[in-house]
């Protein structure tokens, strides 16, 4: 699809913008604005089952009443035994993993279960190749939400620890004709050069558009986990925040979320504050639906917390949270700052819901609160690159910094730095609200490269000095042009980047 | 104490800020600037009590030990009843009120015992002139809370609703020999028209300086509320947040706050965050202490929301909660704003912790995160005047704005807006920390007048076109010179402000 010329057009992208001095870019090809087509609920069922889930729990409960009403009376057990077993067929879906501790050795296993049956609550896993005499078992936490007028299946949440590294393991949910197999790959050990791919997604919803991101980012065989910059089921612009929205997306990225660990940082999606319908606990189904490790980094909210993994030393802040001096995502950030050992993981990088550095006209200027309060810290402390969502188009920055101004002296506009950050705003998964392609004229001289597509990004490890970066528009009805750049370390080779060449390319 | 010579250098200061070019006046009085001296926990004993909340409770303790060993026979009746009577003697203290609804008609009735007898939780009320035929009766909520190796006495909070306007009422908590009497006056109301003073008063602590800041306003029989712009107790401060502390500041502010409403906002030191004695809730002792009218306003927490009280309606924000757009603190806000009738109030005031507009060295640009995302609405809607703390020293503002810029275009030099609300930073109580002593240089445009002396000022409305603003520095060494101005309604008189003649003055 053009991949050559994607690295032609880099490189006259990357020439062009040598001095702040010169516009950044402005692709040409903007996706139709029109919001992007809803799936319908039905299209992700439970993977053995029949129906959408409130359905599912309609045939549940005949089911149950089944069990309850006929066979008291165990006049036919075989019959009772085949029903409670049809029964589990609707079990175990939404399978999700995460890191589930600090260094790679731990991962949480998520899943939902419409009823609470003996099992429901257990994982088994194993490694690769291994005998099936070395299963192990985790006990999940379970527990279940109400939110308005629905109450969530049971979520379980299983943190198995001390894997080995860089391995294999399967993973088993469920029990006898119910039970489902999964598998993931550990990273290596933390270390300076040890390479490690990350897929980089952001305000995926669930359209056709969503479907596109995922299954071509599944295509690739490159990316080994996720950094998810926020905004995840869209469950929100429905009536009443419907819920079964949030379950269909579980199912919708289980191919690959069950498989490799998400990273996940909340959006303004995971909110979910309505006042109007009684609802005003903020984040109340991301928080029961998706656990991370936050413990793990001594933080004290899931909104906030950091993982290493492999080479990359990874933050996840909350927009949305308070985060001024003196709250706890602010005390937070600055130990945990001073905790990153550029020496162990070099490539420092930053998961944020609202883009710090963005000249598209949605969402103009909304995280000037947080940079105001961050942005010095994150160039103190070299940074190599801020992702970001929110804005749904792609966006990456110029290594720029905007700190010097003190009310009165002027300086006000971001100037190049090389201790700075490369912002890349990535909120171009393909949700439910569209393109956002109204942008700001002139380009700002912070922005390197922007173009109003949906589409995903790889960030690729190779070394402490290292590491390619390419953006991959999702196919459309013609060859698009990618954005692609080699990163250089902030820590050990804090050089500008360059163009990429021809043939070093992955 | 020097009046006359206040006038002639506020009519100086005044003349001398006609344009934004004109730098504005650094007084030259600076407070020495050492740690005010606490005043030791046993300043504020329970009202007729013999010692500190601790020693209150072991010397309980004792007491209850005698109720139940002693006279589990009954063998002498009356010396149980004395016994019971003399327990009673520890009861009620901490006494305060804030306004209880949205309108004036109002009163939360706050206070705190040591134990929960029957009748504990009563408050009795009845209007100053009436016959005790009259009294009415309200029952309070009650609670206890824990913080580390403390737990708290029963905090009562009872909203009296339905009282007439413009009333006294006397009000009774406890029984028998314990029984306290109190009064307040309730508010006129609403009208554009309707005088009323407010004290306003910021970061108070408990030392001897604070002491003079409130005993020098209590001396001034015009307030008649406080304006409260956060940082109460300073328990953090002390180690392991020192929960007595905050019963000492509730015993502390009795005098005035069981008199009179303290429009509560909540600051940096109320958040008592401290994760390493395991205490991770934040604003824990102060939401259980001090209850806010809320609900009243459609708020979905106690850190945000308005009243309407004579001719001003009062926002409360906080600094230390999410703020950003999508946030509850955000939507709540943007609807909030809208529902402020001038014509009806007149004079638009927010509370926040804080200050946006600040040349002092301590916290120096930390409002900015708040300021990029408020300003333009307080523009908008012509909010009158914006009082802050957290800065241990006294500053005025001009009526400047700082909402022009767009990252790219430079204009973020504040400039003058007679849209644009005064900020007034007033964390000048007198609190252990001290005073706030190093400003930056050259004095900016948009200060107005700073003094780092400790004080309080005085917010005097007159009518819909007109406030006395005056600044009133405790009594120290020698006679100081107060900050004052006629303050110009921003609906009804959006007219710069002039200075202050002689023969108008209060």
């Amino acid at each position: 699809m053009g991949y050559r010329l994607a690295l032609v057009c880099s490189a006259i992208v990357l020439l062009s913008i040598s001095g702040l001095s010169h516009a950044g870019v402005t692709s040409s090809y903007t996706r139709v604005a029109e919001p992007s087509e809803e799936m319908p609920l039905e299209t992700f069922p439970p993977p053995a089952g029949l129906n959408a889930p409130e359905q599912v729990l309609s045939n549940l409960s005949i089911l149950n009443q089944l069990l309850l009403k006929k066979f008291k009376k165990k006049k036919n057990q075989l019959l009772l035994l085949l029903l409670i077993d049809l029964r589990k067929l609707f079990l175990l879906s939404q399978v999700h993993i995460t890191q589930g501790d600090h260094n790679g050795r731990g991962m949480i296993i998520s899943w939902v279960t419409p009823i609470n049956d003996d099992g429901s609550n257990f994982v088994k896993y194993w490694i690769a190749d291994s005998d099936e005499s070395t299963k192990e078992s985790a006990e999940a936490s379970t527990s279940s939400y109400t939110y308005y007028d629905y109450t969530s299946g049971f979520l379980h949440h299983a943190t198995i620890k001390g894997l080995e590294y860089d391995t294999k393991y399967f993973y088993e949910l469920g029990t006898g004709r119910s039970s489902r197999r999964f598998s993931f790959t550990t990273p290596p050990k933390a270390g300076p050069d040890v390479p490690y791919t990350f897929g980089v997604i952001g305000d995926l919803g669930q359209t056709y558009a969503s479907n596109q991101t995922l299954y071509h980012y599944m295509s690739n065989p490159k990316g080994q986990a996720v950094l998810f910059v926020g905004d995840l089921s869209y469950a929100d612009d429905h009536p009443n925040h419907d819920q079964r929205k949030w379950d269909s997306y579980g199912r919708f990225v289980e191919p690959s979320a069950a498989y490799q660990p998400w990273i996940w940082a909340a959006g303004n999606h995971e909110i979910d504050f309505a006042q109007s319908i009684g609802e005003t606990q903020a984040f109340k189904p991301y928080k029961n639906r998706y656990h991370v490790p936050y413990r793990a980094s001594k933080s004290t909210s899931p909104l906030w917390y950091s993982i290493k993994r492999a080479s990359a030393y990874i933050i996840v802040l909350s927009s949305y949270s308070a985060f001024d001096k003196y709250t706890p995502q602010n005390s937070w950030l600055e130990s945990e700052l001073k905790k990153v050992n550029r020496e162990e993981t070099p490539w420092l990088i930053v998961l944020v819901h609202s883009p710090w550095y963005n000249s598209n006209g949605y969402h103009y200027m909304e995280g000037e609160s947080m940079r105001v309060t961050f942005e010095p810290w994150f160039v103190e402390n070299k940074v190599d690159i801020v992702f970001a969502g929110h804005v749904h188009a792609y966006e990456r920055s110029e290594r720029v910094s905007n700190i010097k101004y003190n009310i009165t002296d002027g300086l006000s506009s971001p100037v190049k730095n090389p201790s700075a950050p490369i912002y890349i705003t990535i909120g171009d998964g393909g949700n439910i609200e569209g393109i956002a392609n109204e942008y700001t004229y002139p380009q700002p001289s912070y922005s390197a490269y922007r173009e109003a597509s949906f589409g995903h990004a790889l960030l690729e490890i190779k070394n402490r000095t290292h590491a390619l970066y390419t953006w991959h528009r999702n196919q459309d009805d013609e060859p698009v042009i990618a954005d692609s750049l080699w990163v250089k370390n902030r820590h050990f080779l804090p050089e500008e980047e360059e163009t990429l060449s021809g043939d070093s390319s992955a």
